[in-house]
C-alpha cells in the first residue's frame, strides 16, 4: 500500500454544521478569551525580561494563580490554537496579540539560543539542571509547534527563526557526544514537535534529535533523573517532588521498545507514544511500531473510558491498573484524550487500519470536545462520567494546560479528515468538508457533504482536473453495524479491509459518491472486569456517547433512573437544543426517593415509570450544575 | 429516669463463645505481636531519653518506618490494650514490658512534668508551639488512658502519677488566665481522657480542663491557630501543613456549640464529639447536649457507612459531603468507627436511647472489628465496602493508630454490655457475660448467656443476694422485627420504650429472663441520593453486615453476581470457617466473563445461574486476596 498523508488543517476548508459551529466559538470566544485570561493571571506578563526587581521563588500571584515552570508552554500552544484559527479567518487583532508576545520572547532569548523565561527570570545559573521535574524541554515543544503553525498560516517566520535557534541550542546541549548531556525531557512533548519541524524543514537532523530523546529515555546504570539529582545535591539545588520520583509516572522507567504496559502520567504518555509512532513512521522502525501496538493494545483492551477518556486517577493524572474506571472519580484529563487523538493518528498513518480512526473520532467527539464548554470560555480539566451535581466548568484553571490544547484541537481538526497518498485519498472523519489536493498527477476537488455526526448520510464528490485512476477509501466507522454505497447512483458491494472501503476506478469530473451509514441508537456494556459499571449500559448513537443528565430529567439526581434493557430508544433532532443537537430518550424506571427518611432501610424503593432523556456527552454541564450519569443501571 | 452509668471493664467477665474467642486472640497474638512491632519499627526506642547523639530532625528509620509526632500515643494505646487484656488474664512477661516503658517514661519526664518524647528529643524549646499540627495534647490524652486502665487493672500507680503530674504541668500552660496559652489540640484526645481521670479521682478540676479545651475550641478573634502560627513566623519556626490549615480538618472551624454539620478529618471528630457528649451529661449542659444531637442526626442521615465506616475519603481521612459514601475508595478509617462507638456509648447514656446502642453494636460488629485479622496479627486501616482484590491487611501500618485502636476495643469490649442505675440494670449488648453489681441495696449476680450475634437466643439470670425491686432494662436492637420474652417462663408483652423493655419487679435468686430475637437475613437499601449504591442490595443478619467474597465464591470477581429481588437467603452454620459463623446463600445470577474479547461491546453480557455465599463483613480477608462487595447489583 502506497504510504498515505494527513492532508494538513490549512489545506481543508470546513463546511458542515456540526465543526464550523464549534470553530466559529473557538474563533469568536475561545480564543480572545483564552489571551484575555493569560494576560489576567500574569502569563503574559512572565515573558517581559528582564524584570526590574528580582522576584520570589515561585511567588503566588496577586489573583492567586502561581507561577508555574510551564507557562512558556500555555502561550505556545495559545498561538497555535490561534494560527489554526486565523487560517480559517485572518484577524488583525489576534494577530497583532501574537506578534506582541514574539517580541517579549525574541527579547527574552539568550544569545546562545537558550529561551525559558521561569529560568531566565528566576535562576538562569540553573538551566538544564532538573530535566525530571522543570518542563524546560516540554516548554520548547510546545512553543516550536506554535511557532511551526504560525507560519504555516500566515508566512511569517520571525518566532520559527527564534525557535529553530533555539533548537540549534537544544542540539548542542543533548546527545551522546562529548560534554552533552544525556537527558530527555520528564515531560515528553519536543519530541513529537521536532517531527513536525522535520515534517515542515525535511532536515534529518530535526528527526534526529527527536529520536534520540525517545531513544535515551529509561536507559539504565545510571537513569539520567539520578545523574541530574546528584549533580543538583552537589550544588545544593534539590527539592524533591516525590511523584515525580517515581519514573513510570513519566515513562521513563526503562527504555521505550521494552514498555508494555501503558503506565503513569497519562498525558506524558500519550505524548510519548505519538512521537514513538512517528519515528516508527519516519525511520521505518519495526520495534518501535511493534512497542507502539502492544501498547495500544494495553490502553484499549483495559485502560481506556467509553468516551475515550484516559487516566482514572487524580493522585498521578495518570493510569492505575487494569480495569480500573470509577466513573464519579474519573481523572480522564482533556489533554489525555486530545493527545489520544495524536497517537491514533499516527498509527493510522503506520497501516491505514480504520482501528485507529475509529478511536480518533471516539476521542475527538467525546472525551476531548467535553472539554470545552458550548460558550468557548468555560472548560473541563477532568472529564468525569458520573456527577451527583459538584462537577462545574472553570473559567480557567490554575494549570490551564487542557484550554489550549481542546482550543488547538478544535480549530485544527480539519487536519483529521483526510489522508492522500501518491495514488490515493482515504476519507477518516466525515462532517463537511472540501480540500484540492494533487493525486495520480492531477489536481482533484474533493467535497463532502453531510451533517454528520448527526446524520449518517455522506455525499462526496470527486472532481479531478482530469480523468485518472486512483483510489478512494472511505472508512466504514468500527461502530457501523452495515452501510450503503453507491458511485455515481450505482450501488457498490465491498467488504471494508481492515475499516475501509477501497473504490478503485477512473475518477472523472462530476462523480460523486453517496455513502449512508445507519446510526440506530446502540447499547454499549463493558467488560465485566469493569467493576464500575456491572449491570450498567451505556448509550452511543453514531461516534457520540451519550449521558443522562439532571436539565433534561428534572425531578432529583439522574441517578434515580433506571433503563429496562428491552426499552426502546428513540431518537430525536432538537433544533432548541445547543443549536440541534439529538437526543435519545426511553420508557425508564425511576426510583422515588420521596418516602425516604432514613439513610438505610430494610424496605426496597418505590419505583415508578418514567422517561429517559440521553445527551451528547460532549454537551454536558451547560445548563449550570445538576446531576449525570453515562453509566446507566439497567432495570 | 435515673442515671445509668456503664459497668466498666473491670467488672464484666466475657464468657459467650463469639468474644472470648476475638479475646483470647488479643491476648495472645495481637498485644504481644504489637509490642514487637513497636519495638522492630522504632518507637519503643524513641522513648529513650536523652539520646547520645542528636538525631537528625524527622529521620527515617533504617527500616523504613518514619519517626512520627504521635509516637507516645501508639505506646500509649498498646499499655491500655494491654491492660484490658491483663484484665482477663495476667501476664507477668507483659507486665515486665509495660513496666519497662515506665521506667523510660519516668526517665523523660522534664522535673516541670512536661513528657513528650518527640519534642524532648529534637526541639524542647519548642514545646507547645504547633499545637494545629504536632499531637502533644493528643499524645497526652493517649498517655494518660494508658495509665489509668493501667491503674484499673493492676492498681499500680507509678504511671498514673507520672501522667498526673504531666496534667498538672497542661493545666498550668493551658488556660484563660494570664500568662496561660489560650490553646487546644488541633488532635481532640485529651479532653475524653482528662474526663476518664475525673471518673478515676473524683475531682473536678480533671472536668474543669476537658471543660475549657472543649469550649475554647474553634473560638474566633483570633483563632488560637493564627496566633500561634503568628509566633511560630516571628521565631522563624514554621512549617506549613496545608491540610491543617482548614480548620474544618480539625473541627475548630467555630465554637463546638455552633457546629452543625459533621465536617474534617473523622477520628478527630469523633473523639471531640465523645468528650463533648461526656461533657453533657456530667455538666448537664443542654447546650452540649444539643449540639451532640444535631451533629449525630447529621452522622447517621447523611455520612455512615451501612458498616459504621465513618469518612469516605482519604484525603483528609475525615468527611466530605451528604451522601458521599463511594464504596471502593471509602476509607472508613478503623479508628473511626472504634470511636464512634466511644461517642455513641457516652450519648446512651445521656437518654438511654437504644438508637445509639444501635450503632454502638453496628459499629463494634462491622467497621471496627474488621480492622481486626482473624489471626490477630494483621489490620485495615482503611475499611473498603468494596473491592477488586487489591485491599490486603498490613502487618503494620506507617501510622499505627488503628493497631492498637482495634485491640484496646476488643480487650475492653465487657465495658459495653451493662450500666447500672441505683434502682436497675441495663444490657445493651449480648454475646455472653457475668457480672456482680450493686442495685438497690442489695449485690446481684447477673449472667447473660447466648451464642450472639449468631443466635438470638438470650438467657439471663438475675440473683440478688436478697430480693430487691428494681429495673431490668433489656435492649430490643433496632434491626429487629419481633421478640419474645418470658421472666421465669411466663410471657411477658412489653412496648419497648425508646429500644429498652423495662421489667420492674422484685428480683429474687433463682429469676432468669429468655430473650428471643428472631435473626432472619434480610436486605438493606440505600437511600437514593448514595448514588454508588442504587440498584444495590446489602445483607445483614441481626447486628452483622455480610460481604461476598470471591473465597467463597470463586469463579472470577465477586462483581460479577447479581441478587434477584425476589431470592431465598439461606442461612448456614459454617463450623468449619473462622472457628464458626453463620453465611448467606440465595440463588443468583452471574455474569459469563468468558465470551469478553473487547473493553466494551454492544452485545449484553451473557449471564447464567450461580449460588452467592455471604460471609460476616468483619471477617473478610482473611483468605489471601480477593475481590469483595458488600452492596450487591440486584437483579
Amino acid at each position: 500500500m502506497s504510504q498515505y498523508h494527513p492532508v494538513r488543517f490549512i489545506d481543508v476548508r470546513l463546511e458542515g454544521a456540526f465543526w464550523k459551529e464549534r470553530l466559529d466559538t473557538v474563533l469568536t470566544r475561545t480564543i480572545p478569551s483564552q489571551h484575555r485570561k493569560l494576560g489576567e493571571v500574569g502569563i503574559l506578563d512572565s515573558l517581559k525580561l528582564p524584570k526590574p526587581v528580582p522576584p520570589l521563588r515561585i511567588p503566588r500571584h496577586p489573583n492567586g494563580f502561581s507561577v508555574q515552570v510551564f507557562w512558556d508552554s500555555d502561550v505556545g500552544k495559545w498561538i497555535e490554537s490561534a494560527s489554526y484559527a486565523l487560517s480559517h479567518r485572518r484577524d488583525a487583532d489576534i494577530e497583532a496579540k501574537i506578534e506582541a508576545i514574539i517580541d517579549d520572547f525574541e527579547a527574552a532569548q539568550e544569545p546562545d539560543g537558550y529561551l525559558n523565561c521561569w529560568y531566565l527570570e528566576r535562576e538562569p545559573e540553573n538551566r538544564w539542571s532538573n530535566l525530571r521535574d522543570n518542563h524546560e524541554l516540554y516548554n520548547a515543544g510546545h512553543m516550536l509547534e506554535g511557532a511551526i503553525a504560525y507560519f504555516e498560516t500566515t508566512g511569517r517566520r520571525r518566532w520559527l527563526d527564534i525557535m529553530e535557534r533555539y533548537v540549534e541550542h537544544i542540539r548542542q546541549t543533548f546527545g551522546t557526544g562529548p560534554g552533552q548531556k544525556r537527558g530527555y525531557c520528564g515531560h515528553p512533548e519536543i519530541e513529537l514537535a521536532l517531527v513536525k519541524l522535520y515534517h515542515l524543514t525535511g532536515e534529518k537532523r530535526h528527526l534526529d534529535l527527536a529520536a534520540y530523546f525517545v531513544n535515551e529515555r529509561g536507559r539504565q546504570n545510571p537513569h539520567y533523573y539520578d545523574v541530574e539529582k546528584a549533580e543538583r545535591e552537589e550544588r545544593g539545588i534539590d527539592f524533591q517532588r516525590y511523584i515525580y520520583a517515581n519514573y513510570e509516572y513519566s515513562q521513563s522507567h526503562r527504555p521505550v521498545r521494552e514498555q508494555t504496559k501503558v503506565v503513569g502520567h497519562a498525558v506524558r504518555a500519550m505524548y510519548l507514544y505519538t512521537a514513538m509512532a512517528d519515528l516508527a513512521v519516519e525511520l521505518n522502525d519495526a520495534a518501535l511500531k511493534s512497542a507502539c501496538e502492544t501498547l495500544w493494545t494495553d490502553v484499549m483492551d483495559t485502560k481506556m473510558y467509553v468516551t475515550a477518556g484516559l487516566g482514572p486517577s487524580a493522585h498521578n493524572e495518570g493510569f492505575t491498573h487494569d480495569f480500573d474506571l470509577p466513573n464519579q472519580t474519573a481523572y480522564a484529563e482533556t489533554c489525555a484524550s486530545v493527545a489520544l487523538i495524536f497517537w491514533a493518528q499516527r498509527m493510522l498513518h503506520l497501516d491505514l487500519d480504520g482501528k485507529y480512526a475509529d478511536v480518533l473520532e471516539l476521542a475527538l467527539y467525546n472525551g476531548a470536545l467535553s472539554g470545552l464548554s458550548h460558550d468557548g470560555e468555560h472548560y473541563f480539566y477532568a472529564n468525569p462520567l458520573e456527577s451527583n451535581g459538584s462537577a462545574e466548568r472553570w473559567a480557567w484553571h490554575t494549570c490551564p494546560c487542557c484550554t489550549m490544547n481542546v482550543s488547538r484541537l478544535v480549530a485544527s481538526v480539519g487536519g483529521y479528515f483526510l489522508s492522500t497518498a501518491s495514488d490515493g485519498l482515504a476519507f477518516h472523519l466525515y462532517g463537511g468538508i472540501s480540500a484540492r489536493r494533487e493525486i495520480a498527477g492531477t489536481m482533484v476537488e474533493i467535497r463532502e457533504i453531510s451533517n454528520y455526526p448527526w446524520s449518517g448520510d455522506i455525499r462526496i464528490a470527486i472532481d479531478p482536473e482530469t480523468p485518472a485512476a486512483f483510489d478512494v477509501k472511505l472508512r466504514v466507522p468500527g461502530w457501523s453495524k452495515g452501510y450503503n454505497l453507491t458511485v455515481n447512483g450505482e450501488a457498490v458491494t465491498a467488504e471494508p479491509v481492515n475499516g475501509y472501503v477501497t473504490l478503485h476506478r477512473r475518477w472523472a469530473k462530476g462523480d460523486s459518491i453517496a455513502l449512508d451509514l445507519p446510526m440506530p441508537a446502540e447499547r454499549v456494556y463493558a467488560h465485566p472486569g469493569v467493576i464500575m459499571d456491572t449491570g450498567r449500559v451505556a448509550l452511543k448513537r453514531g461516534p457520540l456517547v451519550y449521558c443522562i443528565e439532571e436539565a433534561d430529567n428534572p425531578g432529583g439526581a439522574v441517578q434515580r433512573l433506571k433503563l429496562p434493557r428491552d426499552a426502546e430508544l428513540e431518537t430525536t433532532r432538537r433544533a432548541d437544543l445547543f443549536g440541534g443537537a439529538v437526543t435519545l430518550s426511553a420508557p425508564a424506571r425511576a426510583i422515588d426517593p420521596t418516602d425516604w427518611h432514613d439513610l438505610y432501610r430494610t424496605q426496597p424503593p418505590r419505583e415508578g415509570a418514567a422517561t429517559l432523556t440521553a445527551l451528547p456527552y460532549y454537551l454536558w454541564a451547560n445548563r449550570g450544575n445538576g446531576s449525570m450519569m453515562v453509566w446507566i443501571p439497567e432495570a
